[in-house]
Parts: C-alpha cells; structure tokens; sequence
C-alpha cells in the first residue's frame, strides 16, 4: 500500500507521500512516490502515486520523455495549456499502460491499477489539484475539504478533517500532513518512511521546498514526540466523568 | 456501516458502539447495536455487533431465548464454563442464523454476514474480550494492543493505537473510546450517534456503568470542544521547520 496526500491552500499546494511499496510481507521495498516537474518562472507540478508499482514507473517515465522529446507535443506535463488537461493526459497515458498489459492477462479484473495525484500551477492560473483515477477520469477537492488522498488514507483523514481549509498556511499545512502520514504509519505497515514534502507557493515557479524525511530525521523525530507529548497532555485534562466527581475534587463553592 | 470497539484492561473492560445502521444512504435508522447481560454477583457481559441488522437482531433474539429458558442448556450466555465458550456459542448461533436465510440465495455470496465484541467476566475467571468473526472463529486481543474494532475501524485506531495499554484506567479508557467514536463519526457518515459505553469494573458483577450519548449530550460536547481545542493548541506549538526560522523568531542567545 501507500499513502500520498495533496492539499490546495490560498497560499499554494503541499503534497506529502511515504515511500513503502509491498508485494505481501515478504516484498517490501522502499521507493519515492513522489515526482516533481519544473520549468522555472513558468509551470511547476508534482505528482503523487499508488497502486501497481509497474504501472506508475511506466506512467512517469512516459510524462518524463514527452517533456524530454524535442517535438513540442501539445498533450504534455510541459505544453498543456492547463492543469486539468495536464489530468486529463496523465489518466490517458495511465490507460494506455494498463492496456498494454492487461490485455496479455485473461479475465476481466483490473490487476494492474494505480491512481494519482496531481497538483501544481501554469504562469497565469490559479494552482490546482487533481485526483485521477484507475479508470482515468479525475476529480479536484471541495473548496470546503481542499485535500485529497489515495492509497492508505483512512487513518490520516481525521486530522486532516480538522484542520485543513483554505486559510491554512502552507507551513502548518505541511505539519499537519506529516502528522497524518505518522498516524497512518502508526497502524499501517505498508505505509513506510521516508516521507516525502513539497510545499508550493503561489506564483512563486521555484520548483517548490522539497523535503525528504527518513525514519530517524530530527524535525521528524521532533514533531512526533511533540505531537505525542501533546495528546497526551490534552488527554488527561479531558473532562471528568459524572461518576468520577468525587468530593475531593468536586469546587466547595458548589457545595451546599 | 458500523463502529464498535472493545478494550480489556487490569481493571476491567469498556465497550463502546455508535447506533447508525445503513442499507444505502436513502435508508438510514438507528438502532443501539450494544446488548447487555448480567447475572449479578455471577457473571455479566456485553456484545456489540456489526453487519446484516437481520442476522445481528436474530442472534441476539435467539441468545436472549436461550437465557430466559427453563432448562439448563449448557451452551448459553448464562450457562457456558467460561467466556471462550460463550464467544464460539455466539459464532455458531450466527452461523445458524445465517445458513437459514443464505440457503435461499443463489450464489455462493457471503450477504448476511455479521460480527461480533464480546466482552465480560464470569465470578472465579479473569474478563475476556473477544471478536467473533463472520465465519464463526474468534481471537482474543494482543495485550500488547489490548483492544478489538468491528465496522468502520480504520478512522478510530491511531488514537487507541497511541493510549491504550492494559494499565490504562477504566475511565481514561472510557474516553479513549469516545474520542475514537468522534474520529470515526466525523470522518464517515455510516457512523452516528446515539453513542452506547459501558465500563465494567473487575470483580464487580453489578451489570456496570452504562451510559447513552446522544449527540448533544453535555458530556459528549464537552469531551469534543476540550479535544477539538486542545489538538488546536498541541497543533500551533508543533516544531517550526528549518525555513521557518526568520530572524524575528531566532532565540538571540544562539546568535554570533
């Protein structure tokens, strides 16, 4: 499995990706998920992956030689006029892998899926987010939930749900992905470091601060014993219940 | 869908259960899926269930049958040599109930599949807890991670994942598993409230301290307002990443 996370802010984009792929327990292996595209001073996008490991190398490698190919080819990461349509490709050239080798395969079921997530921003337009699916169509985030998940994602969601909207800022945005990749990790086994970040900032086309974090990297370690620290603080001031009120800590003022 | 959740510690055990039953979004009612049994100073326990309302409501049905009956039948809730017993009695009652009703479908489809927490303690014996899958078998849990899900598990874990040992206090556990529910509710609309808890002290044998929550429940608001706002503060006091250190906030005494 995976986990990989985008997030569309007012002030620009944060992805974060672990990077364990497995094949049972017994084939495990550690490799990025996370693919970053820049031409400076004009577009910049990032995309992250899950699903069949064979599909989504094949898939980026294609992306990566278009951009590459001297021909200008107006369907491409590089040339596309806009991110969804930069979607819309990366579905089809998705579709067109599986093809090819599903159709040595005999039966009906889809062994060879992957999704994505695509985000990013051209000179000139908002930024963008796309989840695309194995099937190739492709959605962006509500304005109202601006994140978007594949892979492992239920253990993440919940404080994704709580803290994320519009207004965050990419810097605790970024936090708040860490932590949701940590929680994940935590429950998961298939979800494995290092964990990969990049925060985009509108209009910058810098090509982003990329960070990469393995298991033992100090602001991780840091965050993690913070974050842990913290619940562990708040849980034991959670509210009492009625059965606990014992006249020790029951307020004499109340007392009649 | 479901959530429920079962938690054995040194001083006992807490169940817990949402009341949201679903067959698609147009047909949603709420039903408490926690059933409560108690023979007191003898035994007392509690099953919380999950799947086909049909099969969960007959195995109840036929469990409380058998309790109320005036012969001594040696498989039952009341009458079993220890909760082990009990736990593979309520498989097997599933099991009945189920083959009753598949027998009529074509296809080898699992439809009326069901689980099951049991949890309680019989006078002479330690509390048990166990989970009884839809095929009948059971496990007991891992008292490195001393808790069982059912339904919707996946959002409520990483807190439990991070809390809960065997030392933990019953109350502490109590809201654990509240705080857990509240993940799950919040992230997935197949989990809602009334919420069901029960605490069972060890040794006790007085059926417990039930409680009900519905969903503006005083105590239930409060637990998630001190949550919501103690996650907020943990969240804003996270470590700064490296970028993040502009001159305002360097502390002066690490400057040249």
């Amino acid at each position: 499995m995976t986990y990989c996370v985008g997030i569309l802010l007012n002030d620009g984009i944060v992805m974060a990706s672990d990077s364990r792929t497995n094949a049972g327990v017994d084939h495990v292996a550690c490799y990025t998920k996370m693919f970053n595209f820049c031409w400076p001073g004009k577009r910049q996008m990032t995309i992250v992956s899950s699903g069949n490991l064979a599909t989504t190398q094949a898939v980026i490698s294609r992306l990566q030689l278009e951009n590459d190919a001297s021909e200008k080819k107006r369907s491409s990461l590089k040339n596309s006029d806009n991110l969804e349509e930069c979607a819309a490709h990366l579905g089809k050239v998705c579709q067109g892998v599986r093809e090819q080798h599903e159709k040595n395969k005999n039966g009906h079921q889809p062994l060879y899926e992957a999704s994505f997530i695509l985000g990013g921003q051209i000179k000139g337009q908002s930024p963008g987010l796309y989840l695309v699916y194995p099937e190739g169509n492709y959605i962006a985030p509500s304005p109202y939930n601006p994140f978007l998940q594949i892979g492992e994602t239920k253990y993440g969601k919940p404080i994704l749900d709580r803290f994320i909207t519009k207004e965050t800022s990419l810097d605790h945005a970024a936090r708040c992905a860490l932590v949701s990749l940590d929680s994940a990790m935590r429950a998961n086994l298939s979800v494995g470091p290092p964990l990969d970040l990049i925060l985009y900032r509108l209009d910058a086309f810098d090509g982003g601060t990329l960070s990469r974090f393995p298991e033992n990297h100090p602001y991780l370690t840091d965050l993690k014993k913070s974050w842990n620290k913290g619940l562990k603080r708040i849980f034991k001031r959670l509210p009492r219940f009625e059965w606990e009120e014992t006249p020790e800590n029951r307020d004499p003022r109340l007392e009649g």
